[in-house]
């Protein structure tokens, strides 16, 4: 892409969010891969996978591709977050038109954990470049802030997950632990998952329920956006 | 600003949305003030307020500065809503930043309503320049959308309101009539808003009582994009 004189150069990052259970604690935390900046501004720092947009690029397909060559991760889904264009947020003006997706451990079986590529916890995060720490502060409040009024949480589980997994990640996205009782009850009075026949094998718990998501309840999607996006996210916009 | 070889070029656009009585009905009817183009493409269709970012210029400002210089509204707050950047919603790239805002009567008192702008009701739109009409199908989609879970609609009342002021707002974002009684009984579950020692001084009208919005509840808000943004609009994002 040409670099315009004195112009304004668009930019797509994206915000990838995983559980992953920490060594340490053995809890589920969020965590996400960042990207070591190979030149200047900001050289050696951590960054966002991200880059420039191509000209004959649409914005989530430049984000799906810059993540891609970045991080080899290939979400099911993307959705934009928004779109940072402060004048002083880098020293050349760049808009920045930030994705961010939800993905399942599953979905991350290439991503490598390297010198330019690793995977960090949300809770220990380094100093990042540019203001890719606000867009993260950001991302990471839009996701509290989601999971109390939409099915976000199901995103990181599979067809079937029991009432603790959901809970588990609950709290992972929320810092804090919840009451089993409480969290079962809330629950059970949306109609956000059905009970299906079905029990856990176990391991070393008893067996537990099998839910599912509510097929009944459309997920919150991008409304008119929907029909050039991926199948709707379940996320709830 | 100086037009980028083969580049990409960043525009602002607003979507203001009012609450109008329209003239044959006398209903409270959603309507949004539209600028003829007077230059191609499109040349004489109606298009969103908006224009060119200025190197200088931070999104938001920009937004609030073009639609200022185009239709004279000052909103209190504006809102991202969202980046729009098909590779073909223009003849030359452009990825637009798209604003809007939900403004009460008394905010636009300087928009003219003449040749080159004109307030149109969000159920008669014209065919619109670029993918305009697109960005507003979404954004009257976000609105429907947020009102059922947000205080959203209380940005288009004043300071005190009847149950029946909120409810004609309801009725004319979600353009249904509802139910007066289901809709007092879903009001009083919620903590959204708490009744005043007040009523209506009546007009036609028997006095009603009067409501103000909770002020224990904090207005959702942007978050970490909150502190350099005007004060936390009544919308819940």
């Amino acid at each position: 892409m040409t670099t315009p004189d004195h112009g304004i150069r668009v930019a797509v990052s994206t915000v990838i969010v995983a559980l992953r259970r920490h060594p340490e604690t053995g809890e589920l935390a969020l965590a996400m891969p960042l990207v070591r900046r190979v030149t200047e501004p900001f050289e050696g720092s951590w960054a966002l996978p991200g880059g420039w947009v191509g000209v004959d690029e649409g914005l989530e397909e430049s984000a799906a591709t810059r993540l891609f060559e970045t991080t080899r991760v290939q979400p099911r889904y993307l959705e934009q977050l928004y779109a940072f264009g402060d004048v002083d947020r880098s020293p050349d003006r760049v808009v920045s038109i930030v994705y961010w997706a939800l993905v399942r451990g599953d979905e991350t079986p290439g991503v490598p954990d390297d010198w330019n590529v690793r995977w960090f916890f949300a809770e220990h995060l380094p100093r990042l470049a540019f203001d890719h720490d606000r867009i993260v502060d950001y991302a990471l409040w839009r996701l509290r802030n989601k999971v109390g009024y939409s099915r976000i949480a199901q995103a990181f589980l599979g067809d079937r997950f029991t009432l603790a997994e959901l809970r588990s990640v609950h709290e992972a996205i929320l810092g804090r632990r919840l009451d089993p009782a409480n969290f079962r009850r809330q629950v059970a009075q949306s109609d956000a998952i059905v009970a299906t026949d079905e029990v856990s094998s176990g391991g070393r718990h008893r067996p537990a329920r099998l839910y599912r998501s509510n097929p009944l309840l459309a997920f919150a999607d991008n409304g008119p956006l929907g029909s050039d996006r991926p199948p709707a996210p379940p996320t709830g916009t």
